[in-house]
């Protein structure tokens, strides 16, 4: 959940890009999905201001992206080459502009905007970094706060805020708030770990002043003792030890990276960036040896949103149900990769550019990484059954993985796509960075009396019971663009006519989804499988070519259907679910999810139970973790993980990887004396 | 499934070791839990063949291993420092002496036998490598399998036949019997793939003859094209290609292995193996640098059994419901690892004795490795809501892997075992090999009439529907020998008093379990949290010390209640068991499941309810897959994995690897000039 000040960040990690003069450089870019370059946001900003001049009119940027093209039009440039076909090149802007919504599109070929249309439905843009870090210094001006931080014997000095978002509780007022939290910091940086508990303040971002404070009471800030977790300020004894572990490619990498097209041993995709989506894999396809082409997985996939409920009713927490990809922003906080930490010392790194509330760019370094990793056996066989002929052949595997890391405020994404030559693609959700945390004046457990939402992490320290919630938007193209969503259940059959010494045995039942409403899928409560094939392409045998998924054990919603934040994340009603491809369509909690009122998710889109069937179809996937912290999460959390796989299934005629040589051994060099 | 001329294999990879007169060298181990020595085992096959000479007796050794000393002992002789507490040295040899099953107990220290029980229930030992080597021969030599082979006009000369438990489907006869079934061998190894299917071949053991032959009739063998896997054999163009990576490290090894015991950064442990369960972890435990101390968490884990029921009730597939670990011996089948393959450049590499039928010593050289990795980040965060404070820590992860192939015939099992600093354990499966194939009349799906039991992976080939069924026998001891066992439900509670804007929340419901049926769990059926505790020891703020099982997706067994294979394997039933610590009860299946009636399971022992709270207690987890096998499986299989995790849960007072520092960055070296 909850950023701020992230300003202050980007001012030590990030360089800030000015760019006050409308650059006539070239607007470069070498694929029509690569993100937004500097100079096209630059023009992006220009163009806006040109209309609305500042000097006038409040303007913000709450988004600048790609207005991705048709699929179509992408489609058709991929195919044909030399890339002679040249595809529109627009951007998007979600503006503020006196406190209207506006959705401006911008040709960035003619340099003209394209529409400008006002948005007067519910919910509100991605809050700006900027507006929450004027938000966050309100209460440190504001009498009763003041008064607050006295009464509690604090040092106001010490007091840092962050913006959580609102939620949506049924309310018919339309008004853009937030609201602010405040931490101790004194001696830690650890403030999400201290709170102080008890205060309501509510920030009227259009106003941007403070429209609403309540304190109900003194509640003891936890402590700072145990809770510093950076190295520079730990005291011996360290431990435990862990030696080093280099990994060294002396051919090289096996990737390369042509702006944002990797390729990698039979696969090719483009990696993408988007202010609010963070990283996005897109045109993934995978060369087969045996048909001599490269063949079509998935034409698009990211993160559409991030669902984080809180289980605490009281004042303090009620309103925590953060949507944290459309609230703040999956690209916005993607965080710099940290080289040799955040990824292994073989990792190539790709910058990217977001934009500040004025629209200039501003410059993530270091927001992707790259790397081949060791990926354990990738297939064996001890042959021990025929005379004289034992022998033992297995192939190592390396895989690729792609990493960014998303930063919410307190809570570390750590988001990868993996790749491997037999066909799977991997992506991995790993959670790590800092509970959120009640204040409580309860040092130990025997003195819990009532439901206190959370485990006693640490005296005075509730860890509040809460879901991540991950939702995938992956538009797969298995080997097309025309596919349909296949469901094989596990069927017991009971044999009765004596045919069998057996009383019992499985078989397999295939149906496929003709509409939406046969596509919603709870995980775990039948066996089976889950394919998307292609129903116009057969293997030489006659199956359906596909690929299935493997999921992860699934989470599922805990809310009751009725209750507010449940209606505005109720694409996680279900683990799975098809919808027909429809370029609108990106965000499964609604393009504006701040303060929404769920009338524009996934739950609502498929309501229309549109047709399915040998469609251009988009799979959505549900990861999610009920989280019930422990000790062992406190002060900072060690990694907590969940992952799926899109394995081929028939999409081969054969095991892709058979004429795969395991890669040459390498020893560490022995220098000559 | 099925392993045959083992012999063969042998031969090759292993060393064979003759033993023909009783060493007088010391009988060395070193720890109470070592796996017998080259020598004891010798000294037992002495021991037996001097009460039962050769001369006069039928004799072979099915099992010799361990007997393992009471837990108290162990105990005891490891919190005694130095070690003056000796602890009674046994072995099991389990033998048929005259087709009478014999269970001999032998006091390797006073050379003597302790004890001679013959075994009366239902259920014969594992089957010999040897006696397996004998039986695939018969078939060669009998007249109606010779002219079956001539009516189907193929070249006896390229006949390979292999042996398969029968199963046991109510029968009342009590015969040790296995069937037989044949393969084309001709160009390609790829024996599996290429079964000659109709026949019936039915060998008694103990009269090692053919009992029963039946033709039902010709079906093609599928042809030998594309079924070759081996690198030596195979054409261009080879691919994809991969680029050589190398791990590296320069300070050495992070872990030492002394004997059998093992120390790595916050952890010791002790691998131990045996001729049925293959690998066996035991007495780890983890430094809590914190309190000082070292803190028990397993006193052993090992996979107890794997029950493979294929799902075609037909003649030449009905009877496939394999046992793997109890019918051929886990340990017997573990294969020899391959340097730089199966485990990566930096793996150490542990040997281990098995035995012959005969009694005398085999050696597996390279049977277990052990291995750190790069592991992902192990814990990291950047913040950004600090004024002037923002900064990114991130301590980068090294995991141990304790690693073990287990080749049943057709099928390789990659058995892990990873260890985390961090306080994780992570036992994983992953299969690979080659499926189980079924010859048909049948080119192509479309002329498919009827269910197959399978898929059509290749022309003539269907790859049969299967489960993998793995249970682990977890002896737990969680930070002292009496752990009690909590299912924590996540539970949803309306609001109904109006006293939130929230309708609802979840939060948590905590059980203790009183007696084994309180643990009998399906996961998935209601979201929760399992864990074992340790209820005399608290932290702190007073929360159960304890460690949580974060499973897999699970499997439940699709077999009805009444069929034979699901009595036998009713271990399946449930995904955790608990029982209390019996020193008897190891095979989930029962000692003897060759032929086994189920009467010895743990579905039975857990009957008599017994109360598991505050005792010591053993977890016991099934993993499990449900196989629809696809062409990417033929001819040859890339992994499939699975994997779950004991994760400490208020077992620390707090992240225990917040004072790890992350190993140091190594460069490649350049060498001077």
């Amino acid at each position: 959940m909850a950023s701020s000040m992230k300003l202050m960040l980007f001012s030590a990690l990030i360089l800030l890009s000015f760019q006050a003069v409308f650059s006539v450089t070239p607007l470069q870019f070498q694929h029509p999905l690569d993100p937004l370059t500097k100079e096209e946001i630059s023009l992006v900003q220009t163009i806006v201001q040109k209309k609305y001049p500042t000097s006038s009119n409040r303007l913000s940027f709450h988004y600048i992206g790609l207005d991705e093209p048709e699929k179509n039009a992408i489609l058709q440039w991929e195919s044909i080459k030399p890339r002679i076909i040249t595809v529109p090149r627009k951007a998007l802007a979600i503006t503020i502009i006196n406190s209207i919504t506006h959705e401006i599109v911008i040709d960035l070929k003619a340099r003209r905007i394209v529409s400008d249309n006002i948005h007067n439905g519910n919910g509100f843009p991605t809050l700006s970094v900027d507006e929450q870090a004027v938000a966050i210094e309100l209460p440190l001006k504001y009498g009763p706060f003041l008064e607050s931080v006295k009464k509690r014997g604090l040092n106001l000095s010490e007091v840092v805020c962050s913006t959580f978002t609102m939620g949506w509780f049924g309310e018919t007022t339309n008004r853009r708030t937030v609201r602010v939290e405040c931490f101790m910091k004194e001696s830690s940086p650890n403030i999400w770990v201290r709170p102080i508990s008890g205060l309501t303040i509510v920030v009227d971002l259009e106003l941007m002043k403070i429209i609403e404070y309540h304190d109900s009471g003194i509640i003891p800030v936890p402590t700072a003792d145990n809770t510093e977790y950076r190295l520079s300020h730990q005291k011996p004894p360290f431990g435990p030890k862990q030696h080093s572990l280099a990994t060294h490619q002396p051919q090289g990498p096996g990737f390369t990276i042509s702006g944002h097209s990797v390729s990698w041993a039979n696969w090719k995709f483009h990696i993408g960036f988007d202010a609010r989506a963070g990283i996005v894999i897109s045109l993934a396809s995978i060369y087969d040896l045996e048909k001599h082409k490269s063949r079509r997985v998935l034409y698009k996939g990211y993160i559409s949103e991030l669902f984080v409920p809180y289980q605490d009713p009281t004042d303090d927490f009620y309103y925590k149900t953060f949507f944290d990809a459309g609230e703040f922003g999956f690209g916005l906080s993607t965080v710099s990769l940290v080289p040799n930490r955040d990824c292994p010392s073989n990792a190539q790194f790709l910058d990217t550019y977001v934009h500040n509330a004025d629209g200039s760019p501003l410059l993530i370094k270091n927001a992707i990484c790259v790397f081949e990793q060791y990926g354990n056996i990738m297939w064996r066989h001890t042959e021990t059954g025929i005379p004289n002929e034992s022998f033992a052949e297995t192939r190592t595997e390396v895989n690729l993985v792609v990493r960014t890391v998303v930063t919410v405020g307190n809570y570390d994404n750590i988001i990868d796509w993996e790749f491997k030559a037999s066909g799977s693609i991997k992506p991995a959700i790993a959670l790590s960075g800092i509970l959120e945390i009640k204040g409580v004046d309860i040092k130990h457990k025997n003195e819990i009396k009532s439901d206190q939402h959370g485990t006693l992490v640490s005296a005075n320290s509730i860890g509040v019971y809460h879901d991540h919630f991950y939702i995938y938007h992956l538009d797969l193209d298995i080997d097309g663009v025309s596919n349909s969503f296949e469901k094989t259940s596990l069927k017991t059959v009971r044999v009765t006519d004596g045919s069998s010494k057996r009383k019992s045995y499985w078989t397999t039942e295939t149906a496929t989804a003709k509409t939406e409403n046969d596509a919603k899928i709870i995980i775990g409560t039948s066996p089976g499988e889950l394919s998307v094939v292609n129903p116009n392409k057969k293997t030489a045998v006659g199956n359906d070519v596909g690929y299935r998924l493997i999921p992860a054990i699934p989470a599922h919603p805990l809310l009751t259907d009725d209750d507010w934040p449940q209606i505005r994340g109720a694409f996680t009603d279900f683990n799975v679910w098809v919808t027909p491809y429809n370029r609108t369509e990106k965000w499964a909690g609604g393009l504006y999810v701040d303060h929404s009122h769920g009338d524009d998710t996934l739950a609502v889109w498929t309501k229309k139970n549109r047709d399915i069937e040998n469609k251009d179809i988009v799979l959505w996937h549900v990861v999610g973790i009920h989280h019930v912290p422990a000790q062992e999460d406190f002060p900072i959390m060690p990694l907590l993980s969940t992952a799926f796989e899109l394995r081929p299934t028939n999409f081969f005629e054969r095991n892709p990887v058979l004429k795969t040589l395991s890669p040459k051994d390498v020893q560490w060099p022995g220098c000559p004396k």
